[in-house]
């Protein structure tokens, strides 16, 4: 577990993206972003299309494929930094579930998880991801707009713009170490959701 | 807005009661229960079916009535250690929703919020308690069995195993200064919600 690194790419303004990493700025091509996976600082550069097929050839990232899926991340004690990433397809689209163990306050990690589309900010606005945990007769729910993978998962983490949770909730919701989140997929309805509560 | 305090309750072991907490020991009738009010030091201790209108004639404390209600906290900005209270009579009870800003890492508040039961403990176990948080398109649901207000609300929150809100969150779920907070009770089926995930 090497320590994670910047996901975002620097874009042409023209596509509306957001600002870049400042210490990610050797990407010329506008058409082209790095490598996404945070868990490795890989020298690749590509298209968005092909970022799939790269994470899954060269890092070895498992898909699980279904609208609802539960992904069981595993050895919940390893110390921060970690990063635990899988793929998600779904609605015709590749989705990046990031999961990191980090200490944002010296001897107190916290476990932040968050969902990118590979894809577009434009694309990702159209869905909505949900993240559950559910044991002990406890049940925790995170729904937001997924961010793509064009902006930079470290700073959506470091925002707190997540799911978080601290290490006594983690322990609530594991079971023997691993953590199981249920993750859905939806378009997204913005102006139903605001009227619910 | 005074320091907490401490609402457990010395009671015998024979009602199976969770431990008093430890600056609390001044209760010798088993049958009595100080004031469940963690936002003074009040002196008042009396039986558990009084502590209602103890809380709303001397504290003032407002009472929410219906299923599912929305409280809002207003003044989200004022310095840890701040506590917000309401009661929620539901279901042919009343609980009491403690939402707490403070600070567990100096320099970065921190708001928890959880739900007791103004009843024992076994009673509370009948009982699933929903908060949830809906706003700027992100939706934040924590449920969990509430905790009786005979146990001690300082080490719920303590242990976090309550809703937790960093700041930033905070501020995203809050709408000038304010949280809205949807509260739900619902009597507990606990072995339907394990399976569900």
């Amino acid at each position: 577990y090497a320590p994670t690194r910047c996901a975002a790419a620097q874009t042409s303004t023209e596509q509306g993206v957001l600002p870049p990493c400042h210490h990610h700025e050797a990407v010329h091509d506008p058409q082209l972003v790095p490598c996404t996976c945070p868990l490795f600082s890989c020298p690749w550069e590509g298209h968005l299309e092909v970022v799939v097929s790269h994470l899954r050839q060269t890092h070895r990232i498992n898909i699980l494929q279904g609208a609802e899926i539960v992904f069981l991340a595993t050895d919940m004690h390893l110390p921060a930094p970690t990063d635990w990433i899988i793929m998600h397809s779904c609605l015709g689209h590749q989705f990046l579930l990031v999961l990191r163990k980090q200490e944002k306050y010296e001897g107190h990690p916290q476990f932040f998880a968050t969902m990118m589309l590979i894809g577009t900010p434009t694309q990702a606005d159209n869905f909505t991801y949900r993240l559950e945990l559910n044991r002990n007769q406890r049940r925790l729910k995170w729904e937001a707009t997924p961010r793509s993978v064009l902006e930079c998962v470290d700073s959506v983490i470091s925002d707190g713009d997540c799911l978080v949770l601290n290490t006594s909730l983690a322990q609530l919701f594991s079971d023997n170490g691993s953590l199981a989140i249920g993750i859905a997929i939806t378009t997204s309805k913005v102006h139903n959701v605001e009227a619910e509560i």
